[in-house]
């Protein structure tokens, strides 16, 4: 392991390990927590397992997956990594919200690189997640370059945009209850106004929706979306994402699930599919 | 649905209903918070699914176990309802560590009826984990009479107690990391000191290892218990339970896990053989 990564905490988990990682990170000019988990899979010698990366939401950190979801279980069985970065940069040095809201600044990173100050030098949440994460990963523990990505609503945007972005780089793609549209809902209109500027033409290269009108490859995207999510008409609108993939002729597996909410009850319950959705992709 | 109890919480997962519900507790004379995972099986008419009654460790509330075990989807599949209450009485008329302490008071009520004064109007939680709640539980959710326990740390003491103390009580119990010796060891000697006075005779009827020397039935046990656990040696002392049982008969299935500790990524590992071992002996 290189000399710049500090293991932070390491627990075994279903014959694997789990670990946390915090290392200086040159993209985001902070130090960065992620968390990794290796399938018992990984501790094969020279073995190198696909790697699932999870993008989470908003006020999370790189905990809240790793220990709510259940995903875990299945990753031993199924020989997958699991890697789950922190959703911003963080620290005395980075600026936050100025009114110290939760929904922008610290926790709120939005997976984009941002062009305005104060939070053009940090908040470069996408390059980060997208090359310095994986080449960290890679570089340091048994893991290969076949990668998927998922994550959690402001993650679900993440997780979306960073496939549309990067044709070739991800073998699958899959959201829970997504931010699809951020240009044009609340949340998303306050984080890409001060990440981005006022000139909402460049929105559209970090909007889902927008992304699906560009993409030149046609990556299947499954979402799936609780119908009792208290954010569903306001902030997530997976409709406009229905709308956008059929015009563009992308391939999209919408679930509605009746009585979900959008809490981590309601990943725990499907996450074992978006597990084998990217497994089936990595052939893991 | 009684009027007196509230529900703060619900979430759909697995198909079934997680509930917190708060309500006035007469044993321990102050408002309670705990909370029930319903399985799907609970949903038909006129059902009845039996009970896992779950007890948290130090500092947890009614949420650690159900946010965290990744327990809820063997539930669901094995039709076991599962009631996880607090650790403690709380509030501000109930008093805690004098300290501000996390091993006493608030968080730590260790499964006695005090009869120490400050402690002895609200610490009862035995009283009110193996009596009031479960007839509060039966008499409002779709459950049986019949019921298992199981716990962590202090739950997992707890759990070994209530089951011994209450003969033909529950179907099975079992425990993770068990404090099985409190009488003996520092956790145990600060809280039976303050709640059940300086007369160590009377601690015997709330240790797990003097309370196999009484037994009249032979509940068989099951422990896991982590060798990598940083409270192994000086306050868990696995070993003293296996003398104990040998000594008096009982048995016990006592598994040491090379490699994992005292978190909820140890539990979440075993926890789904707990699960099978409360169904079969509740012929979920």
């Amino acid at each position: 392991m290189a000399d710049d990564l500090t293991i932070v905490a390491e627990n075994a988990c279903f014959g694997g390990r789990h670990l946390r990682v915090k290392h200086r990170a040159a993209t985001v000019a902070c130090d960065m927590t992620f968390a990794v988990y290796l399938p018992p899979a990984a501790a094969v010698e020279g073995a190198r397992v696909p790697v699932l990366y999870w993008l989470s939401g908003l006020t999370c950190t790189d905990e809240n997956f790793m220990q709510k979801a259940g995903a875990l279980r299945l990753a031993a069985e199924l020989g997958l990594a699991i890697v789950a970065p922190d959703t911003s940069p963080r620290g005395p040095d980075v600026p936050g919200d100025p009114d110290g809201a939760w929904d922008f600044g610290h926790g709120a990173g939005f997976y984009v690189d941002a062009t305005e100050e104060p939070y053009a030098t940090h908040y470069r949440m996408h390059d980060y997640v997208v090359h310095e994460l994986p080449a960290v990963v890679e570089a340091n523990f048994p893991v290969s370059d076949k990668r998927s990505v998922a994550g959690h609503s402001m993650g679900g945007h993440g997780a979306l945009v960073c496939a549309l972005r990067n044709p070739g780089r991800y073998r699958s793609v899959s959201a829970f209850a997504p931010i699809v549209n951020p240009s044009a809902v609340p949340w998303g209109e306050k984080a890409f106004s001060r990440y981005l500027g006022p000139d909402r033409s460049t929105w559209r290269a970090w909007d889902a929706c927008a992304l699906l009108e560009m993409a030149t490859e046609r990556l299947p995207l499954l979402v799936d979306q609780g119908e009792a999510d208290s954010f569903l008409g306001k902030q997530l609108q997976p409709d406009a994402l229905r709308t956008a993939a059929e015009a563009a002729g992308h391939p999209l597996t919408l679930r509605m699930q009746p009585g979900y909410d959008h809490s981590y009850f309601f990943i725990a319950t499907f996450i074992d599919d978006h597990l084998r959705h990217a497994a089936a992709a990595l052939e893991a």
